[in-house]
């Protein structure tokens, strides 16, 4: 696949005659000096041994070069002599010329509407909402493709690695001010200017959302933390405290943090916490509900009317018509049973919003045998939620059918319709959502 | 696809002339009364109008059957009158004949041995040593897919619905006496006789580890399952106090259930609470330390001698070989280097156990394209737990590749390695095993 140049001309610079004809063979022109690139560099991803490094920046500082990314390791994280006097050298030089050094140590940007990214799994697009920056070079990139398969645009990533020069604060004040980030993530193990971090999130916290998670809040971890990037452990009292002071959204891995963005993109501001739990089965109306009772949701009653409408069609032999709901497996197949239980529960003023169940063994027996239903089921779920106030989840378990489940999953995300793999996900992303807003 | 009869001889009872032909067209022998079945039966599925199932009860009594599951509902869980008359009849003619009545509104028994099955995609198996108690049939239903999905093999699992006649206890007193079961689980969401449920439960908890899934612990759970199965609430303090006392495994979901089966099955017993925790990058090394050290595991240093084993060939730069590992993504495509740190750290005094991720994109970079290293990472996986006298336990989070991880997941369930699908819930399935143990 040839390298993506959605956003400006690519240049290689490669010493070695044995790696050039490589990359000529993928239609990116080579250079054996930064001089000869005949114009100013926007960004420059630097992947040479350490000791080069220096040469590199002096070269890229020569060109006008507005930034770099140094994937270049072996630096002070390694606590080895060598690397500690490289890092300061690298410092010294990009403090002195205000040259923008991302890293070293790291994965760089991924930016994807100029087509640069840490991976070519990762997706390009022009309409991300969400940005994310991460002390670690592996969550970075898990976030990229993880945002991606389950359809987050992100507008721009960086992975900070050491953050020598540009620090954490830095990349925050960036992305408060950035009208395409909607939405502002991080994974942070430690910060050096504890005072600025503090004030640039909670500035960052009074114009959007911003979802932190911390790694190594346990004790074990932060001595993890320390052979990783040298970050000191905080308290985590202390660190939690300064999270609510600011408003800040916390979470403890990767998958609330993709959950929480899914529920701030997806789903409307709940005003209350009345949910309508719609489960296809007896089994699931209780796990779904104890699921939600568990993060803090109120299962209410519908109201007498609501009973009267739904009364009207539903079988009491298998299903239940109270909340939560027994669909008694209809549902999936017959949407125009959905769409009248879904206008119905809308329309109840004791719900605030609603969560259901699609089950992986009605979809492996109705949409793998006829996916034309599956198609028109999500048609009505995107149909209702552009007409409601309220926010709407669906909640599709993996099961057994990981693989099918894998293989649909973009049909719910290109139709802007949140889905969760779990009861519990879904549960705890509306929960860290709703108290977001509510403290605003 | 016709039927399995890998039990014996398999009839169909169907007056209906419209139905017949496409019985006979499975291969299935039809008769259109119980009376033209020439020998005794050995379990009957009961799928006929409700007001027709005290007739089909008398049929099966005089042909001397040994017992039957009713899937038939619509009785005393609508709380309808008729269906409340209609139950009483059956439990009064089952319990005058001593007749084994399952259900009624249940889906009966899963017999993997006898080809007997709620669903043609639960797998038929000869070596099951779990036994499953349901009193939802959803949940029952999705334990047998999700246990095959999981390489769990079932021996016998019971779909017990309206539990009228043969109550929990009666399950599992069966369970706890049949020798191929090693491990007992269940879902219930409550009792009628719960002096005997707590008598029984006991006493199985003395002979093997039984896991007890309680449907309806919340508050508006508990109104759920009202609704489902009639079942009043216990108060959650009151049952979790009995849980302890008989020495039951607790879970709160599917997931956990079939997790803690896992870990049961296929991991050793810990001897203690240090974890090596093995993870391909620094990032995830921290994240493991979390999740583990979230769910009470020490994560010790290694003696010297690890120490010095392990810095003879561990790269300083970019990877780490304090505990946890950052095995720095060499370790799943060079499967010497994975041999010799396996081997080494299960000599370590300090570790009790080991667990290790695996990437979803080293899997996608380094298994899509050169499959044999999946297999060859996957023996030397095998050889060591085979070896190990310490448990062991793989994390393959699906991350953006939920059909690919989905296609090699029985890759790892042929080689009896436990691999689990987030650090949480690894670290959480073995805590419970590990207490378990030690509380014996």
């Amino acid at each position: 696949m040839p390298f993506k140049e959605k956003g400006g001309k690519l240049y290689s610079v490669q010493l070695d005659p044995k790696e050039i004809p490589g990359i000529e063979a993928l239609g990116v022109t080579n250079v054996t000096s930064m001089a000869d690139i005949p114009e100013p560099i926007d960004y420059a991803l630097v992947a040479v041994p350490r000791q080069v490094s220096p040469f590199v920046l002096k070269d890229l500082i020569a060109n006008g070069a507005n930034g770099a990314g140094f994937f270049t390791s072996g630096f002070a994280e390694t606590g080895e002599e060598l690397g500690i006097k490289l890092q300061a050298q690298l410092v010294e030089m990009a403090k002195g010329a205000n040259f923008n050094l991302v890293g070293p140590n790291c994965m760089g940007l991924y930016l994807p509407k100029a087509g640069v990214r840490f991976n070519a799994d990762a997706p390009v697009s022009d309409d991300g909402r969400v940005g994310f920056l991460s002390q670690s070079g592996t969550h970075g990139i898990m976030f990229s493709l993880v945002a991606g398969a389950n359809g987050i645009g992100v507008s721009r990533c960086a992975s900070i690695g050491n953050a020598v020069v540009l620090d954490v604060s830095d990349y925050i004040d960036y992305l408060m001010q950035d009208d395409e980030t909607e939405v502002i993530g991080m994974y942070v193990e430690g910060v050096r200017d504890g005072r600025r971090f503090f004030e640039t999130l909670r500035e960052a916290c009074k114009r959007k959302p911003v979802i932190v998670w911390k790694g190594g809040q346990t004790e074990a971890g932060s001595r993890a933390t320390m052979s990783h990037t040298g970050s000191l452990a905080a308290p985590s009292a202390i660190w939690e405290g300064m999270m609510r002071q600011c408003g800040a959204i916390t979470t403890q891995n990767l998958d609330e943090t993709i959950d929480t963005m899914k529920a701030l993109l997806s789903a409307k501001k709940p005003r209350g916490n009345g949910m309508a739990l719609l489960a296809q089965t007896g089994g699931q109306s209780v796990s779904i509900t104890d699921a939600f009772a568990r993060a803090g949701w109120d299962v209410p009653a519908f109201t007498d009317d609501t009973y009267a409408q739904l009364g009207e069609f539903f079988n009491i032999i298998g299903g239940s018509f109270k909340n939560p709901l027994d669909m008694a497996g209809t549902v999936q197949g017959k949407t125009e049973t959905l769409d009248k239980i879904l206008s119905i529960i809308e329309a109840d003023p004791n719900i605030d919003g609603m969560a259901m169940e699609l089950s992986a063994m009605f979809a492996a027996r109705q949409w793998k045998a006829n996916p034309a239903t599956l198609d028109s089921t999500l048609d009505i779920l995107k149909a209702h939620m552009t007409a409601s106030e309220k926010p709407f989840v669906a909640i599709l378990h993996p099961a057994h059918e990981m693989e099918y489940i894998g293989s649909i999953l973009h049909k719910f995300h290109e139709r802007g319709i949140p889905v969760f793999q779990s009861f519990e996900r879904a549960a705890s992303a509306l929960r860290r959502v709703s108290d977001y807003w509510a403290s605003r």
